[in-house]
C-alpha cells in the first residue's frame, strides 16, 4: 500500500520535505499532492474518496492556521489520516494544531506535532507494518539505531562535561 | 435575498437561536440547517455551490472544536460566510475561533465573537441592508433603541448607586 | 459603493498594502485613512457615522494589540464593517484577535485572520457582489484561477517528489 | 475629587459593586454609569471629555470580551483611567484583560486584575492620597489593619495545623 | 489483531469508556488496562515492549494534565499508539494535549481531540481496516449512518426553523 | 528538620491541606503559616531569613493569581522552596503558574503542578530523604504501595471491561 | 513630586529608557532604580516604605518573567505603582503580564501593555496632573498635537493609496 | 552527593551548559548525559533506578516539547527531579512547561523556568546544602554578591539616569 502525502500549499514543502524522505528510507511508496481544503475542495474530496481504492493505505495532511485539509481528506475516506499541524507566521502553530486535532466524534485525524513531519510518516510506517512483516523488521532497527546513536552521543557528551 | 443558517451538530441549536431570532425580528427569511463538514460533506459543498442560485445572499456557520464548517461552505460559495464558533466542553471556544477565523488567504470567513450569534445575525443584516433601505432604516431604529436602553439602565443605576 | 480601508498607525501599511492591492485588482474604489480609536476618536466616530451618506459599502480595518478601531468605527455605523487583527511585537496577535473579535451583542465586527488583508477585502467585494453580478462574475474568474493555480503547481509538485 | 465609575453592562453590576462599596468605605464620593463604548459612544466620549472640569479625579471603567470602555474613555481624557476586565462567559476573562491593558503609546488605561473591583478602587484612592493627606492617612490604617487580620489568621491556622 | 485500552487513572475510565464501546460495536477484541507512566513505569514499559508479539494492533492510550502514558508506550512498541488527552481540573486539557501531541521525531503518537475517546476507537478500527475487509465495509456503513442521521436531523431542524 | 508550610490566604487552605496531611503520613513536622507577599511582607521576609536557623529544611509556599509568595519566601532564603501555584476564579491557575515558575536566575522556586499540594509534600520528603535514611525507606514503601494499588485497580478493571 | 523609575535589571533598561524620556519631556523629575523583588528585596522594600515621606508621588516598575518587582513596591506603599511587564525569551511576555496584574484584593499594581514603558510614564504624569494644572495643560497640547500628526498622516496616506 | 544533568538531546546542550557550569562554581561534582525518555528509555529508567545507591543527590533533567524526561526519571527514583523545560522552535517551551510540571499526584518534579539551567543548578545546591554547611555558606556568599552587584549597577545607572 502506498501513502499520500499532501500540503495545503506549496510553501509547506519545506516542512513536508522529511515526512517525504522517512517515506522514501522505508521505501515504502508516496504520492505527493499540493492540495486545499479551501480553494480546490473538490480536487480534496475526490481523491479522499478514492484512495483506498487506489491502493492508498495511509493519507499524511499538513496545513498550517485554520488547517481543515486533514479533516476534509477524513471526511471524505474511512483510510487513517495523519494531521501534520504546520506552523505559520502567527500564533505558532497553535491555531493548527487546535484546528486539526480537535475534531467531532466520527471522523478521526490522527494528529502528531506542530511540523512533526518525521513523526507523521513513522506513524504511516508503523500503520503499514501491521501487514507487512519486513517494516515491522525495519522500524526495530530504526529504534535500535535511534537508541545506539543517542548512546554513543551520551558517551561523548558525559565524558566530556562530566567532573 | 434570503439566509442561510447553519449548525454543524443539533446540540448548536441553543447557541445559534438567537441568530434566527434576531434574522426573524428584521423580517429577513433564513433556512436552518444541520450539516457537518465532516459527517455530510458532499451535503454542504452542494448546498454553498448552488446557494447564490438559490436567492441566499449570506451564510451563516456555527460549529464548536475543529470548526471547519465555515470554512468548507466558504470553499464552495463567492457569497459571504459569516462564521460562529461554538464554545464545546473544552478549551473555552478558543479552539473553534482559530479554526473559523485564521482561513488562508483566498476564502474568507467574517468571524464573530465565540458564541455570537446575535452578532452573526446583525452582520447579515448589515450585509444586506447595502441593497435594502428599509432594512438600512431598521437597523438604524435598533441602534437607536439599544442607546435609549442603555440610558434608561444608566440613570436607574446612577441615581441607585452613585454617592 | 466605494470600501473605506483603515488602519491604526502608519506603520501598519505593510500589512495593510494586500488588502488596497486586492480592490484595486478588483476595481473596487478604496479610500484609506490612517486614524486611531484612541489618538483621534472624533474622526473616527465622525467618519463611520457619515460613511453610509458618503456612498461607502464596507469598511475594514486594521489595528494592533488593544485594537479597538474596527469596534470603533462600527459603534457608530450600521454598515458592514471588517477587521483585521494586527500582529505587533508581542503575544503573536492574539491580542488583537480577541479586541476585535469578542465584540458585545449589538455591535457586530466581521474579523478576518491575523494580518489577513487579502480575506477582508474578498470579504468586502463578496458583500459588494450581492447587487454587482460584474463583481460576482469575477469573484467566480478568481475562484477558477486558484484552483487552477493549484492544480498546475499540484502537477508539478507531485511529479516531482512521488516515487 | 470624585471618582466616577463605569461598567459596560448592567450585567457587570455584582463585579463593579465592591469598587463602589470600597470608594464609599473610604468616604470618596463616585458617581456611576452604565454606558458602553459600543452601544452608547456619544455618551461616553462626551462624559470622558467634560469629567476634569467636572470635579473628577479618577475614572473607573468594566468591561468583558473585547473591552473598549476604558480605552474609550481614555480616548477623550487626560485624567487617569482604571480598567477592570470582567471574565464573561468564554475565555476566562482573557480577551477583556487583553483588550484593556494592550493599549497602544499614547493614551494609557491602568488596568487591575480579572474581575479586580476592590483594587481599582484602592488604585483611585491612592492617586487622591497624592493631594489629600486624610485619604493617605486612612490608607495606612487600611493597609495595617489587614496586617493585622492576616496575622490573626496566621496564629490561629499556625496552632490548628501546625504539629 | 486486539486493540489494547490503556488509561493512566481509573479516573480516566468515564472518559475512556465511549472507545471501549466503539471498539465492542466493530467487534474489536480490547484488553483494557490502568497502568501509569509514572506510578507502574515497569509494567507500562513491559506491555508495549511485548505488545505486537502478544497480538495487538495498536494501542490506546488516556491521560490527564502531564500525560506521558501514549508517548511512554510508544517509546517501547512500533505498533502504532493513540493518545487521547484527558481533560483535568485545571487547564481545560490544554496540558494533557500538548504532553501528548509534542513527542519528539522518532517517536510519534496519534493523538484525537481531548476527551476524544470515540475517534480514538474508530482510528484503531481504521487502522485494522487496512488488512480487514469487512471491517472497511463496516467503517463504511458507519459513515453512511451517521449522514443519514444527520440529514434527518437536517430535515426536521430545517422544517421547525426555517421561515 | 521541620518543613514550613505557607499559603497566601486562608481561602488556599483546602488546597494545601493535602500536603500537610502527607507530611503527616511520613512523620514530618511542620509549621503551617498563612502569610501574604503583597499583604505581610515584613513577616514573610523575617521567617524566611531566620528559617534555617530556626531548624526548617524545606519552605512550601502556596498563593493563587499573582503568585508571588514563594518567591517573596526565596529571596530571602537559601532553603528551598517549593510553589504550589493555586488555581482561582480565573484563568484556571495559569496566572500562579507563571507567576511561579518563572523567577530570575540567581532565586529559584521549585514549582509543581497547579494545585498540587501532595507532591509538593512529597518532594519535601524526598529532599529531606538525603540526610534521612528512614524517610528514603519510607518513601520506597510509599512508593511500592502506590505501584501494588494501581496494579490491583489494573486487574479489576482490565477483568471487568476487556472483552 | 517625583516619579521613581524602577527596573527588575539593567537588561530592562532599553524596555524602559521611554518612559525616563517622556517624563523628561514633561519636566517631571525621576529617579531610577535598577533593584530586584528577588535579589535585592530589603532594598527594595526600604525604598517604598520611605517613598511618599522622600517626596515621590508615583512609582514606576518595569520586570520580566515571574514579575514582582512592582507587587513587592506596592506592598510596601500607598502610593500608585504602576507596572511594566517586559518581554524576555519566552512566552512573550504573558508571563510578566499576568505575574504583574493579576494583584490580590488589597493590593493594587496600575498594569500598562507589555514594553508599555510610554504609557506608564504618561499615567504618571496623569496622576500627578490632577493637582498639577501646569502638568494638565501639557497633556492637552500632547495630545492635541497626537491629533495633528496622525491627522497630517492620515492626509498624506489617504491621498497616496485611495483611488 | 553528586548530581546527574540529564538532557532530552544534544541539541539542549547550550539550554543546560548553565547549570553544569553553576554547579562546577560550586564545586559540586555532576554527570552529564544525553538520554531520550522516548528513544532511549530503558537506559534512563536504569540510571533512575540506581541512582540514589550510587551516590546521587539530585537530577537535574532537561527536555522541550512533550518534555516527559524529568518525569521519567522521577517514577523510578525517589531522589529529587528537577525539570527544566526547553523552548523548542514552536510554542515558546509552553508545551515543555506543562509537560514537566503538571505532574499526577504521587511523583514530583521541581520544576524551574523555561530555560531556567541555572536556577536547576542552585536549586539543586540548596538541597545538597541541607546536610553540608560548606555549601550553605557559599550560598549565602552568591546571595550577597548578587546583591552587591546590582547595587552597583543601581548606584551607576540611578546617577546616570536621573534627573
Amino acid at each position: 500500500m502506498r501513502v499520500a502525502v499532501f500540503m495545503g500549499s506549496v510553501s509547506d514543502l519545506e516542512v513536508v520535505k522529511p515526512a517525504i524522505d522517512t517515506l522514501q528510507s522505508f521505501s515504502v511508496s508516496c504520492e505527493v499532492h499540493v492540495l486545499s481544503a479551501h480553494r480546490s475542495p473538490e480536487a480534496v474530496a475526490k481523491f479522499a474518496s478514492d484512495a483506498r481504492n487506489n491502493g492508498f493505505g495511509v493519507i499524511i495532511a499538513a496545513a498550517g492556521k485554520a488547517a481543515h485539509l486533514a479533516g476534509a481528506l477524513a471526511a471524505n475516506t474511512t483510510l487513517p489520516v495523519i494531521g501534520i499541524p504546520v506552523k505559520s507566521s502567527t500564533l505558532d502553530g497553535l491555531d493548527a494544531l487546535l484546528a486539526t486535532v480537535q475534531m467531532p466524534a466520527g471522523i478521526p485525524v490522527a494528529t502528531v506535532a506542530i511540523d512533526g513531519a518525521v513523526n507523521a510518516a513513522l506513524l504511516a510506517v508503523e500503520i503499514l507494518s501491521l501487514s507487512d512483516s519486513h517494516l515491522a523488521a525495519t522500524l526495530n532497527e530504526y529504534r535500535v539505531e535511534m537508541a545506539t546513536k543517542i548512546s554513543a552521543t551520551d558517551q561523548e557528551i558525559s565524558s566530556q562535561y562530566s567532573f
